[in-house]
């Protein structure tokens, strides 16, 4: 953790190996610097490498097929995955695909008892926190959704978090991984999975965002919150991985599916209305999260959601009703602490796509 | 973690082999029930165990070696430590031991080549936190001291928490091991080698404690308390395994080994003039401690360790003297957030047994 650590800490590579793939999007890890960073530590090391950079969005099945090819070709000992939750998400698959012989429909809920390849994880946005999870998200066509694989052996060996490589990532993006970030800490911390502990690394990231949240809405965005963006992201991504998501990641799951909506932004929609369900079911977690952002009331809490968000995508009554149907099923249900029905799940998506902007 | 948690979730114990050896001293885990749990869960999941009930305070190598020769004798594939951190840290030692065949003299800062037995380690008091970190405190009669070693492998695989453990403690040893984690919280968030991620812990612990001091002041050990401390406890403990301690502890160690003055309220003694040094030098760092702990002031601060620590015992000006010209040369010195000479440490000696109970 902190500027130049990647650098500064080059030796620990050394520990997965002396050969790695590197993983990257098309462009961000050569604009952010990362990619050049790791490159130079891998090289003072020793460690061979090779470049894959073409993970795409929301990564499918074939797209970290191809990447586990390549670290097979090179004889990669580890996987170096750069860039946001796609690219750590589709490092981390990769890396169990390389020891694992699966066919497209064995990926997922696959106990993956080959293991998977060491992974060293360089978050350069500020919201999944997979560099401390043992997720990977990918884009499951077969099922019309994203699945997540969960699996110990996909918590990554190493993570570097250096605020640097977030810097020039643009507005919306910041604040969609933002939100996404938020979400994890504030659906980890009322998960029926929770516990003392992901409760305490809840608040503290929630916390974090006490100060965060307002000066992303009012666009001052600096080194020092991005610093902070990065540490709340990690810490709400080690809340996940002990309580998992609750209702609002599988109805985000349908908006990014279907309606191309980003990940972060498609939670961010709904996280309004679901803390105000939650304040009616449990007012006590509500209060409690609300305590920690600084925030008086749920009502205030939309308002701020409302003014990070902007203008607001538009979803039919079908849709409604059809995300409404799949979210339901999702096992994300019973780790969401009320009662839920498929028409709880619509006015959710009514509430979150309904106001449009409010302003403070 | 949790009531029952022993039985609950004894598949754990799977993981870590067939035979196990059960480290215990010599009453407390008969008392409390832990040892009747672990037999329980461990004959439930058909593991042989055998009992090794001699662990000492402070333990010494000795004891550790015979302990590591009744794993070897048992053929024990792991070792279950039941007890306070003189059981745990004397389990752990045993564990390298029985993988590293080492000199007396070698078995400090020894690198543990071969690793350890895993160690399933499970708390009777909190305070300590050597459930979750890398170190195993033990007598170290050549140096006159206490020592540390410190190594990965030390790390336990398994930890359970269960309050109940620690409901029959007497308020004595409820006080001093509260005063120990305490000590953890504070010299962890403090120390040189802090981090965002750790001091985030070390105040989440803080927080616990600012409800758990008043209450062990006035004398209120109600359950609640019990789990609460054993979860700020084991909160310091990751704490210190980032972060290492700082002088406190150093200090603290001569306390224990010429005095006899039990380690957490050795630590407790030091407590109060080092908050009021970090304040002279690093206000900011002593600002966020007493916030954490819902404390006003460093007077108040010392005022309640005072009450804590009821009558004090008495050192000489020969004893002071000794013991600082010992902390001195100890690693600590450079994890403490400012210069120290010998005879500021004399003065923290001097503040730390000189007044007398302040009545609050």
């Amino acid at each position: 953790m902190g500027r130049g650590c990647v650098k500064k800490d080059a030796s620990l590579f050394r520990k997965l190996g002396a050969s790695a793939l590197i993983m990257t999007g098309k462009n961000s890890a050569r604009q952010n610097g990362s990619l050049e960073d790791v490159q130079a530590a891998l090289s003072g090391q020793g460690i061979a490498f090779s470049l894959f950079d073409q993970v795409e969005p929301n990564p499918s099945i074939p797209c970290c097929r191809e990447a586990a090819r390549a670290a097979q070709i090179a004889q990669a000992d580890f996987i170096v995955g750069i860039g946001g939750g796609s690219v750590l998400d589709a490092s981390k698959a990769a890396a169990a695909l390389v020891k694992n012989d699966l066919l497209d429909g064995d990926v997922f809920g696959n106990p993956l008892t080959g293991g998977a390849l060491p992974v060293a994880a360089i978050p350069t946005t500020a919201g999944t926190g997979s560099e401390v999870t043992q997720y990977a998200i990918l884009t499951n066509d077969e099922a019309q959704t994203k699945t997540s694989l969960s699996n110990e052996a996909l918590f990554p060996a190493l993570a570097f978090l250096d605020g640097n490589y977030t810097h020039s990532l643009p507005r919306a993006i910041t604040v969609n991984t933002a939100l996404d970030a938020l979400s994890h800490a504030v659906e980890g911390y009322v998960a029926n999975k929770s516990d003392p502990w992901s409760r305490a690394v809840a608040l503290s990231s929630l916390r974090i965002f006490s100060h965060a949240l307002p000066a992303l809405a009012e666009d001052k965005i600096e080194a020092q919150l991005r610093d902070s963006l990065l540490l709340a992201s990690n810490m709400a991504g080690v809340v996940i991985a002990h309580t998992s998501t609750t209702i609002v990641h599988a109805m985000g799951y349908s908006l990014t599916y279907f309606k191309n909506i980003d990940h972060g932004r498609a939670n961010g929609l709904i996280l309004g209305p679901y803390l105000s369900l939650i304040a009616k079911h449990k007012p006590e977690l509500a209060q409690e999260i609300l305590s920690a952002l600084h925030i008086e009331s749920t009502h205030e809490f939309s308002a701020l959601m409302d003014r990070l968000l902007g203008p607001k995508e538009s979803l039919s009554p079908e849709e409604i009703q059809a995300f409404s149907d799949r979210a339901i099923k999702a096992k994300h249900v019973g780790n969401t602490p009320c009662e839920l029905s498929a028409e709880d799940i619509a006015t959710l998506y009514q509430q979150g796509f309904g106001s449009g902007s409010i302003p403070l």
